[in-house]
C-alpha cells in the first residue's frame, strides 16, 4: 500500500473551503484531517505534497469531448493519447467522450469501435456518451443494454440533417425510452432544418466567410429547438440536458423550464464564455479557427451565460473539444463556410479559463469546481467516486496554484493542434501537479503519466434529478 | 337604382353602437342617418325594413371553411351550394374556403379546380385561401402570382406528415416569400411527427376510441409548434396567422409574441369556446362527431380562449367548417380513431353562438362583431367593403333579433350533415333577415337567395399590421 | 336650424376610414354618406365646409389638464379661458381638468371652486375629474355623490407626501368604493415616500440641477407603485387607470395584468413620447421646463411606450397640460430642483404631435384618432357624444390637414406660457377648422371661438371595462 | 483533550454523503476517514458513538426564533432556557433569535436586554439577528457598529403600523446602510397597511372568528410587499431576505427576482409546507393555535414551496418560533381574531418535519441538510464553524435515526407550550444523540446538557451572495 499525504492546502471542493490535509492510500482519498491539528501533525505518508498556498480540488471532469472524431471528411486531431495528456496537463482528470453509432449499424459497433480507439491509450481515466444516428426499434432496445453496462446518456442531434439529425418523432421515442431505463437525453438543440436553408442561401449569395457561419446559426433557432426539446420531453416524462448552450434566448428557455420544477439541465463551454462572434470576423479566414456550433455569439450573450451559471439555470462547464488543425483541416472551408469541420480545441484550457473567471468575479471559486467538477460527475453518475475530495472518492486531486501568471498558446500547449483559440490570453492561475487515482500523472509541471494509465469508468445514472 | 332603407334598430359595428337608419342604393350602402332626426324622418325607399328591437350588423365573414374537402378518403359534407346556404341562414355573408394544392401539381391547378367547384353555387360572397402542400420553387414563385390576384393568405400544416405537411425549411421558405410579396401564412400548429407516434403507440396498446384522438393531440405539442412558428415568421420577418388555437399554453405563445409588438395573430372557433373533452368522451362512438384537429381540450381551456378574445390575443373566431356525416363517414374510424375523418360543422352556427357569449357574459356586443365580422375582413383584406356598416361599404347587413330563442338542431339546421355538435342548445339572438350586397337571401326566416348570387371577391393583403 | 355639410373629406375614427360627407344640424352630427354617391351629391346646407384632401377628425379630447391648478406655491399659468382657447387651437374639443380637494375641506368644495373657475370661461367643452387629496369616511360617501352627478373619476396621488399623498390604506379604501359606485381611480404611480429620501440625499450631496429630478425618480419606484396600485385594485375588485406612464419597467407592469385581464388602463403624454432626459440635462437651468412627474426618462424607454399603444396596453394620451411660465416660475427651483414647479405645457401640440407619430410610423392613423379621441371618451364616460363621428354625436368635428408644414414655437402658440416644450420641432399636419358642437371656433386659422361657449359636461362611467 | 469517535454513520451535508467516520476533539471536529478504510479502523478515542445505519448529520440552525418575545401584550412562552432544551431535543444547536429594539430607544438597549434574557441559560449556542422598531439617524449608524461585532443582519417590517412598521422611506435608508456595512435585511414582507383596513372591516362586519386572521392577511399582500422590498433593494443596490415566505404568488416574485441574478433570498417554515388554512378553520376556537403572521394559505400553496426549496429559489427553512399557550394567551383573541398573538411553537419539529420531506418525496436527504443547516449557516455567517461536518468546524453533530417512528405530541414535547402545531402527526425518523461543540446534550434521547452550555456566537457578513 502507498500512502500519499496532501498538507497544508486549501481543499475546495462544490460545497466547502477547509484547510484540510488529505490523505490518500493507493487509489482513493481515505482521510481527511483539519490540516492545523495536532492529530494532522501525526500523519506520515510514503510521500507528501506540500500544498501550502495553493488549493487542493477534486480533478477537472470534461464531459463534453470528440477525439478521434469523424466530421466533414476528416478526423478531429487529438487521438485518445494526446487528448487525453492534454487533459492531465490541464488538471482534467475525467473525460466523458462520444462514441459515435454509425447510420445502419449497431449501437455496439459503434461502442466496441471507440473502445478500440481508447482502450489503453489514455493518461486519464474516461467513459462513453453514445450517439444516436439513427432511433429506431433495434436502437431503442440496444439503449436498455447500453445503460446497464455504464453507458447512460445518449446525445441526439437537431441539427445536421442526413448526418446525426433526429427528427422530432425519434426523439420523442428515445425520450420515452430513457424515461423508461435512466438514461439521460443529451441535445443537440438546433433547428438543423430551418439552418440549412439559411446556409444554402448565404452560399448561393456569396456570403461564404466563416463569420457567416455564425449569422446563419440564429439565436432564435438555437432558442427555438431548446424550447422544443424541452417540450417534448415533457411530453415524454423524461429528463433532458442541453449541450452547448451559447445563446441568451436559450438559457432564457432554460430558466423558464427550471422555474417550472423540470428536470432540464444545461451545459455551456468556455468558448461562448470568452470568444465572440468577433473573433468569427477575424480576417484571412482566421474565423475558421472559432467554428464550432452552436456558434459563438455575439459579446453581450455572455453575461447572461454567466448569470445561468450562478444561477444554476446552467450545471456545467464542458469544452465540447473537437479540435481540428487550421492547415489542412479548418482550410476545407475555404470559399464556402459549410465545409469548415465543426470544432475547437479546449480540453486542457477548461480549468483554468474558469478559474480566471474566479480571480474576474464572474463565479465563485467554489461555484468553479461545482461545474468543473462535481455537476458533472452527479450528471453522468461518477459520483462519488469522481468529482469531490472526500474520504472514499478515488483521488483524482489538482494541486492548483491561484497565483502562477501564465500565457495560453499554441506553442506552449499539449493538444495536438496547431492553433490556440485563446492564443496570447492571460491567465492568472496554473494547474501545479495532478494525481490520477493516487498517482502523479504531472508533477510540478513534469508530465509523469503514460497512455494506459487511464481506465475506462462505466458510469451509473444521473444524480441531478428532483 | 333600388334603394333600400333599414331603419329604427341599433347598429353595432366593432367600434360603434349607433342608433341610425341604414340607405342602401343597389349593392352598397350609401348613408346613416340619426334615427331620430328630422333628417331621417325624410327619407324614402323601394323596400324599408323596420328594425325596431332588433340589432343593424355587418354580414358575417366566416375565413375558414372547407368546403367540398376531400379528407382521409372521403370529402367533407357541404358543397359550396349547401354550404353558402346555410352560412346565409346563419347570418355569415362571406366565406374564404381553402383551395388545396394537390402534392405534385401546381397551386393553379388547385386553385382552378376550386373555382370550378364554387363557380355558379354560392349564395353568398366567397373568396380563397391557399393551401400549400408542396412548397418548393415552382410553388413559391406561384404565390406571388396569387397575391397579385386577390388569393393572399397560403395555409401550412405542421401536422399531418405525409399529406399537407410542411418541414421547417420549407415553412422558412415559404414564411419568406410571404415577407415579400405581402401575403399571409397561415399555420396548422401542431407537431405532427411527435403526435404520430403517439398516436401509433395508442393503437398499438388499444386505445382505439374517439377521446385518445384529443389526448395523442397534447396541448404541449398544439404549444410547441406555435412557439416553433414564431420563431420562424421572426426569422422570415413575417407576420404569421395560427389557426383554430384550442390550448391554453398555446394562446400564452401568442401573447407573449404580442406582448413583443410581433404581428402574430391567432383563431379561435367555436368548438373550442363551447364544447370540450367530454364530448370527445361520449359513448357508443358518439365522441366522433367532435373529432377534429386541434382537438377539443379540457373545459378549463375555454376561459383561457375567452381572455385572448377580450384581450386581441386571438382576432378572430371562424369555424373551421368541415362537416362530416356521423353515418358512413365518422364511422369509418370505428375501432381507429386515426381513420376518422377530422372535421365538424358549424358555419350556421357561429353567429348566433357568439351573440350567446354576449349574453353570457364572455364578449361584450361589439367585441362580438369585431371577431366575427370587422377583424376577419381587415385581416384577409376584405376592408372596408366587408366587415363594417358604414357609406360606401357593400351592403352585407344582418337584421338580429337579441331577444329570439332557439334551439340548435340537426333537424332544423341547413347544413347538409345529419348531426349538430351543438343539438340541443339553447340560444338567445337569431338572424331575423340577411342582406348579402343588397339583396334579401333571407328575409324573415325565409330563404330568398338562390345559387350563383355569390361572387368570388379577390382580397388585398392583411391591414391588421402594426 | 342650422345645416352644415362638410364634404370630400376622409373621414377618419378609431374604427374606420371612410370617403363620406357629414350633415351636421346645430350642434349634432345626423348623417353620414358616401361622397361618391348620387345621394350625398344632392346634399344641401347653410354652410358648407369643403374637406378635399382633408381628414375629417372627431375633436380631441384632452383627459389630463390643470388649468389655473396650484402647486408649490403657485399656480399653473393658463386659465380655463386660455387653456381652452389654446386647446381649440390644437383641436381639441373636450378638456377633463381635476377639481382639487384641500385637506381638510368637503370634495363639494373642491368641485365648487373648479365650477367658479371653470364658469363661462371655456372655449370647448369641459368636464372634471377630482382628486381626493384626503381619503376619509365624508370624502369616501362624497364620492358616491359625485359620480351621480357626472364627476365619475378620481385621482389618488402615491406620491408627494404630506400634499396629496394617500397611503395604501386610503388608497384600498377608496378603491373599494369606487368598486361600488362605479368609478375609476386614476393614480399617480411613484413611490412618494422612497423618493423623498433620494431627494434629500441628493440635495445634501449638492445634485441640485434640474437633471437631479429625473435621477431620483427611478423607473423602478415608477413601476414598483404601478405594481402596488394593481395588486390593491385586484384586492378591491375595482378598476383602475395609471396616469402619464413614463417607464418602460410600468408599461411592462401594466402589460402583465391586461394579460390576466384585468381592468387595468395606462395613460402615457407627449413629453414621454417625443423627449428624454436628454431635455432635464439642458444647461443653464433650461433642464428646469422639462420638470415634470413622473419625469423624462432615458430616450430608450421610447419604444416600449409606443409598443404599448401599439398593442392596447396603453390606451390613452392625454398631455398633463400643466404650465409654469420659465421666468419667476420655474425658476423657484434654482438651487433646488425639488422647488421647480412640476409640470410642462401641451394641451395644444397634442394632436399634432400623435399625428407626426402617425408619419413618422409609430401608429396607424386610426390608431391616432382613438389614443386622442375615442379611448378617452370611452374611458371617462363621454361617448358616444364625444370622441366619434357618427350618427347622434356631438359635431366636435376637426378638419385636419395632413400635408401642411408647421415648426411648433413659443412664439406662435396660444397657451399662456412663456417657452414652448417642443421649440423648433418640426410638425407635418395642421388644425385648419375646429367645430364645437356645430359652431365653428377656429375657421381656416381664424380663432372663431369665445370665453363662454364651452359647457361643463356631466360624464358616465367607465365604458372601457371588459 | 476528550477525543469522540463517531463510526459507521453515513455522513451526510448539504453536498455529500459519505460513509465516513468522524473524530472529534474537544469542540472540533479534526478529522474524517473512510470508514471501509484501514486507516479509519485504527483510529481510538475516549469515547465512540456507534452509528451504524444511522445518519451523522450537521446540528441544525434555526435562523428565526423568537424567544422570550413581547407580543400583544404577552411574552412568547419558551424562554431561552426552555426554547433552546427544546432546540436540543429536535437536533437543533444554534439558534438564531430577534433581539428587538424598543420605538425611541437605542438598538444597543435591546440587545443588551436580550443579551441578559439568554445569558447563561442555553442548552446550544445562539446568536442575534436586531429587529429594527425606528429607522433613524440613530440607528442606522448603530447598525453599522453592529455588524462589527457579530450582529450582522435586521429586521424590518412591512407589517405592523403603529408597532414594528417601517415606511418605504425608513427600509431604503436601513437598505442603503447595509448596503454599505454588509449586513442583510430581513424583511416581513406583508402589506399591513392595507391589511389593517381589511382587519377593521372583517371586525365591524363581524367576522371575528381566527380563520379571517388567513383571510384578511391576502397573498396578493404579501406578494406586493415582497415585490416591493426587492424593488426597494435594488435601488439601493442592497441584498435582502425575505422572512417566513408562504403565499404562491410571493415565491413567484422571488423566483423572477433571482432569474434577474439579484441577491434576494426566501426563507419558508414548517407551518406553511404541511399546514393550511384548513387548520385555521378548526372550530371552537382551536383554529387560533394557528395564528401566525404571515398567515397559513391554502393546502395549494404548499407545492409552490417545495418546489422553491428544491430549485432554491427559497433557501432556508426556519421555525419562527414563537409559541402562545392556548389557554391564557391564544384566548386573548377570542370574539377578536386581531387580538390573538400570533406565533407558533416548533424549533423542537422542524429537522423531524422536513426529514418527513425526505421519506416523502419532496426533497432530497442532502437538501435537507442544506436547508436546515448549511444555507442558514452561510446565510447569516456562521460558516464554516456551523452548518457543516468537515476538519475544522465545530462538532456540533447528531446521530439521526431514519428509520425510527415517533408521533408528534404536546404531552412528549419539551417546548413551554400546551399544545402542538402538529399533534398526532406520524414521522418517520428521529433524533437519537446531539453533539454541541463535542459535548452530548441529548444522548440516546436523554436530555445531558445544560442552561449555560450555549455560547453567544458573533456571527460574520452573509455568504451567499453571488
Amino acid at each position: 500500500m502507498t500512502r500519499t499525504l496532501i498538507e497544508g492546502g486549501l481543499v475546495v471542493t462544490a460545497a466547502e473551503e477547509t484547510r484540510a490535509d488529505v490523505l490518500i492510500e493507493d487509489e482513493k482519498i481515505v482521510a481527511l484531517a483539519a490540516s492545523d491539528s495536532a492529530y494532522a501533525a501525526g500523519w506520515t505518508a510514503d510521500r507528501t505534497i506540500d500544498a501550502t498556498g495553493k488549493y487542493v480540488i477534486p480533478g477537472g471532469i470534461d464531459a463534453h469531448t470528440h477525439m478521434d472524431f469523424p466530421f466533414g471528411g476528416t478526423f478531429s486531431a487529438d487521438s485518445f493519447e494526446t487528448g487525453t495528456r492534454a487533459a492531465a496537463w490541464g488538471g482534467t482528470t475525467t473525460i466523458v467522450d462520444f462514441a459515435v453509432q454509425t447510420r445502419g449499424q449497431a449501437l455496439r459497433e459503434g461502442l466496441d469501435l471507440w473502445h478500440a480507439k481508447s482502450d489503453a491509450q489514455c493518461a486519464v481515466d474516461y467513459a462513453f456518451h453514445m450517439i444516436l444516428s439513427d432511433v429506431n426499434e433495434g436502437t431503442l432496445k440496444e439503449m436498455d443494454l447500453l445503460v446497464g453496462e455504464g453507458v447512460t446518456s445518449f446525445k441526439l442531434f437537431m441539427a445536421y440533417p442526413g448526418v446525426f439529425y433526429s427528427d422530432d418523432g425519434q426523439i420523442l421515442r428515445a425520450m420515452q425510452r430513457s424515461a423508461g431505463n435512466g438514461g439521460l437525453i443529451m441535445m443537440h438543440a438546433e433547428n438543423g432544418i430551418a439552418i440549412d436553408v439559411l446556409v444554402e442561401q448565404a452560399l448561393a449569395e456569396g456570403r461564404t466567410d466563416p463569420r457567416y457561419h455564425g449569422e446563419v446559426r440564429k439565436t432564435l433557432l438555437e432558442a427555438e429547438a431548446t424550447h422544443r426539446a424541452i417540450q417534448l420531453a415533457r411530453v415524454a416524462g423524461a429528463p433532458l440536458y442541453i449541450v452547448h448552450v451559447s445563446a441568451e434566448e436559450a438559457v432564457a428557455e432554460l430558466t423558464l423550464a427550471r422555474d417550472k420544477g423540470l428536470n432540464v439541465f444545461g451545459e455551456t463551454c468556455p468558448q461562448y464564455l470568452f470568444l465572440s462572434t468577433d473573433n468569427l470576423a477575424e480576417p484571412d479566414f482566421e474565423g475558421a479557427k472559432y467554428v464550432c456550433s452552436t456558434p459563438l455569439r455575439p459579446r453581450e450573450h455572455q453575461e447572461a451565460l454567466w448569470r445561468g451559471l450562478r444561477g444554476d439555470d446552467l450545471q456545467v462547464v464542458s469544452t465540447d473539444h473537437c479540435p481540428f488543425c487550421f492547415t489542412g483541416q479548418k482550410e476545407l472551408g475555404r470559399g464556402d463556410f459549410s465545409k469548415i469541420p465543426n470544432g475547437m480545441p479546449g480540453v486542457e484550457n477548461r480549468m483554468d479559463l474558469l478559474h480566471q473567471a474566479v480571480v474576474d468575479g464572474h463565479i465563485s471559486r467554489r461555484r468553479w469546481i461545482d461545474i468543473a467538477c462535481a455537476a458533472p460527475a452527479r450528471m453522468f453518475g461518477l459520483y462519488p467516486k469522481k468529482g469531490t475530495i472526500a474520504p472514499g472518492a478515488d483521488a483524482d486531486v489538482v494541486i492548483y496554484d491561484p497565483h502562477a501568471e501564465q500565457t495560453i498558446s499554441a506553442a506552449t500547449h499539449h493538444m495536438n493542434v496547431d492553433y490556440s483559440a485563446y492564443e496570447g490570453k492571460r491567465i492568472t492561475g496554473r494547474v501545479e501537479t495532478v494525481l490520477s487515482r493516487g498517482t502523479a500523472v504531472l508533477d510540478q509541471r513534469q508530465f509523469t503519466g503514460r497512455a494506459g494509465h487511464g481506465r475506462y469508468v462505466p458510469r451509473g445514472t444521473c444524480q441531478y434529478l428532483t
